[in-house]
């Protein structure tokens, strides 16, 4: 059995997105899935596969992670990424980087060639310099629809038409043929944000957590709730200690924490038996997920 | 019923620790703990009670906190802080910044005055400029002792000769007469640490939490250990969901779950009831607790 899950973000998506967005929306995320599967099927690592799925969603201006991430107040790409090993809980996590391609290979490079688990700003883009990570200019970040979304934010005019999802996130959860599971975040983080601003992403134990036997998390939303709550842990304890389910885990997630404090969003999972779970309290998120049973489904509103 | 427990940092803190010493960090511990306890005997909220407790922390000198904060491999002071209010679960963090007397204090502005939850940098600073904190050179922060550990790191010698709990924490938790939890943590983090390296102090779950009618916790020790095991979030949910005592709770994370990472460190808690936990698995903490029922004690090594 081996499974993988993926997520583009959850948010305001309108019932109505054209078909056109649709469709590159589904592909943004078939693609993502599809070749992170594949390395799940020649028998690589759920590390790799998460690594992969979040690296392409990061190179497609869609969605916001790496290049087309939503923009600060200033007009700048503050980029976070985290990922987590199940076997050991070791973790990576970088934020505040604004020259990194791949915020989530850094992320990796911290977990495996650092002994530290988080590096944020200048400090995050040296180790990249001493990796011979190649650094780019932030521009390559910068779209023409994240600008128009900054400007319409700025002048409180609804952003959902411009871009879906427009707070969103990318995330992919893992389960390998060898049982291992592993999970992946990056963003650009909040739309108008102001500079420095974490969120979720990045905070092992919110938006992002793996632990071998129980279930690995990537959650999306708004990040400010989803750190108060420890979101990504509280899913993980209620599977280990609390005899839920990953499913009922989730819903209680949103519905009696998040939402509780009136916040939103999306979570993917995957339980120590490899089956997935795909909830939000939004009316959409970007999502796919595959299996070695067969299944295949990309998603967008419910 | 109200109570109040700080501390100042655990690690290998010599059993033979010279008198004047002693003498010296007792007496620190003890003037954080007695002026906020006097606020909570006034009727002064738990949040009022550990910024104070961990302002005057942070100002002597003796602790890796605000002034005297460890320092990074290129000599710099880089402070992180949060604090966690038990009521509603806001929080406030700030990580990476270098110009600010008092760390906790822009922790608090963070999770009183902005949207957000963490700002790190100089973001994080562009908020204490707008609200009229004082911005101070980073020199304020660096004491010779500092300056010696860092140089004994860096050839490979013991410091814990030189500097006591060295890799040390400052934090306190209360509850106040109105029966809410508080919990506050600030740091200079891991010196020789990478510059950009985030503990778990300012990591909410990781470091600091707190949650009314079950408990609030603030963490010291290896922070990367503390991350993965979503250290505070671990206790809370533990004293929450699995019926487990604090002091159980406490015991069970540090044995079970830092101690089989191969990680250590220690933390100060306090349950719904106003009962005060400190555990630790180095050879000391500095510490401190007062209560409504007449105890006053100060512990540093076993």
């Amino acid at each position: 059995m081996h499974s993988l899950v993926v997520h583009g973000g959850t948010g305001a998506i309108p019932a109505n997105l054209p078909e056109a967005q649709r469709t590159a929306y589904a592909a943004g995320i078939g693609s993502a899935l599809d070749a992170a599967f594949d390395l799940l099927e020649r028998g690589g690592s759920s590390l790799d596969a998460v690594t992969t799925a979040v690296r392409i969603l990061e190179d497609d201006a869609l969605f916001n992670a790496g290049r087309g991430a939503a923009l600060s107040s200033e007009g700048v790409a503050e980029l976070d990424a985290a990922i987590m090993d199940g076997r050991d809980r070791r973790a990576g996590s970088v934020a505040g980087v604004r020259h990194i391609k791949n915020p989530i290979d850094l992320a990796r490079l911290v977990m495996e060639q650092t002994r530290h688990v988080m590096l944020i700003g200048q400090g995050a883009e040296e180790l990249a310099i001493e990796a011979g990570l190649p650094l780019i200019s932030n521009h390559y970040f910068r779209t023409d629809e994240r600008r128009r979304q900054l400007e319409a934010e700025q002048q409180g005019r609804s952003v959902s038409e411009l871009v879906p999802a427009a707070h969103g996130t990318v995330g992919a959860v893992a389960f390998d043929q060898m049982g291992n599971l592993a999970a992946a975040t990056s963003t650009g983080g909040m739309a108008n944000k102001r500079p420095g601003r974490v969120g979720d992403t990045p905070i092992i134990g919110a938006g992002t957590y793996a632990k071998n036997g129980v279930c690995a998390v990537s959650c999306t939303g708004h990040g400010e709730y989803f750190i108060r709550c420890a979101a990504a842990h509280h899913i993980v304890a209620a599977v280990e200690y609390r005899g839920m389910t990953l499913q009922q885990a989730a819903q209680e997630l949103l519905e009696r924490e998040i939402g509780k404090f009136g916040g939103y969003g999306g979570l993917i999972a995957i339980d120590a038996h490899g089956q997935i779970v795909m909830e939000f309290s939004t009316s959409g998120m970007f999502r796919g997920a595959r299996d070695s049973n067969g299944l295949r489904t990309i998603g967008i509103t419910r």
